[in-house]
């Protein structure tokens, strides 16, 4: 027979929320198209093959809607509001975005899940917050900055979105490597040479990750 | 023999990320000590022991991280920057807290996880909106709206956090229930009656989970 809960037990199960693993967050740096997304993809799809909860953070899934531009914000929220919230590329907003990124990271990785971010994330203040912010939550090893380093020549000549081109036109003002500022990692726990094959640089990951013990035996 | 990645695969790697099946957003929503989050913990706990992923966002990890106020930003981002993105209270706080809070839902249903959240969320409107942003990533059943219904008098009677008192003592200002309002939801999902017994609650989310085809057979 069981007791009809009262206010006290109410507030019991409350505080009761699911121990879980944590996870952890994996934060790729480099420039724009030096094969982060690529890489953290890459990783994803294998850790995902080895039974592990794990998940892509990255442009696509967060400019559009928590760090949305005030132009997708204002037809929805209105202008005053959009002025407001909205991201840019300022300084400012820049440190915003990643610092919002960097709690939504936290939070997966509190759920258990491996979150792999993958954004240019140029200053070494902002990941060093990040990583505060993911330490504080458990413990240092739930933090791996993963530096995609590949020379800006070959990250031009790629140049997947065209963003370089426009940049050297002058059409994109601040971007990174060209006109802004890009602050190497200075003791990454993971430095790939991204001029290396993809498959080689998801594969140094899932090592690291294995002997970190974040891969869980199914 | 595997061929050497050239910028072509490197980019369609890059596109072909992990296949997941959607999860989906509980949305609760009620009073203050209407139950949100104990019921939302027991959904919790009921779905982690069916091997589903799940997850709940409520308070704890989202006013001290993502949504933080100016007091908390302030030591670490600035005066300036508290002052711009440091979220309070007033309308258009809530209405930003909502809006991020749905956005990280929708990534977490993206990921394939059940994410449970718990804000009293009083305006429809904020509700209607986070509803077409889930909608919008996959189809209307990956939004259930859950009504915890319980009497403002059994609310301020458990008073967990003595924040009735002190809206009544006039310490909290602008307090849903007290002097500000609590807009019911018109058509949710799930309407709960909040006097019931937690367990039956929880049971009765689970039920309506597994009719909407939302609980995988382990």
């Amino acid at each position: 027979m069981t007791e009809k809960p009262t206010e006290k037990t109410l507030v019991t199960w409350h505080e009761q929320s699911v121990a879980r693993p944590r996870g952890c967050v994996v934060w790729f740096t480099g420039l724009s198209g030096s094969g982060k997304s690529t890489v953290a993809n890459g990783v994803d799809a294998k850790l995902h093959g080895l039974g592990q909860n794990s998940f892509v953070l990255d442009g696509d899934n967060i400019r559009h809607g928590l760090n949305a531009s005030s132009e997708i914000l204002a037809p929805i929220h209105g202008a005053e509001f959009a002025k407001r919230f909205g991201l840019g590329f300022a300084a400012q907003d820049r440190e915003e975005n990643i610092r919002r990124i960097g709690c939504v990271a936290e939070i997966f990785c509190s759920s258990g899940v491996i979150a792999l971010t993958a954004f240019v994330s140029p200053y070494r203040l902002d990941r060093q917050r990040v990583r505060e912010v993911v330490v504080a939550g458990g413990s240092p090893i739930d933090f791996v900055e993963v530096f995609v380093d590949t020379p800006l020549e070959i990250c031009e000549r790629r140049d997947p979105k065209g963003l370089y081109q426009k940049a050297r036109a002058g059409e994109i003002k601040g971007f990174t490597g060209i006109d802004a500022p890009y602050e190497a990692p200075e003791k990454p726990e993971l430095h790939l040479d991204g001029a290396q094959p993809v498959e080689k640089l998801a594969d140094q990951v899932i090592a690291f990750l294995t002997n970190l013990g974040k891969i869980s035996q199914a």
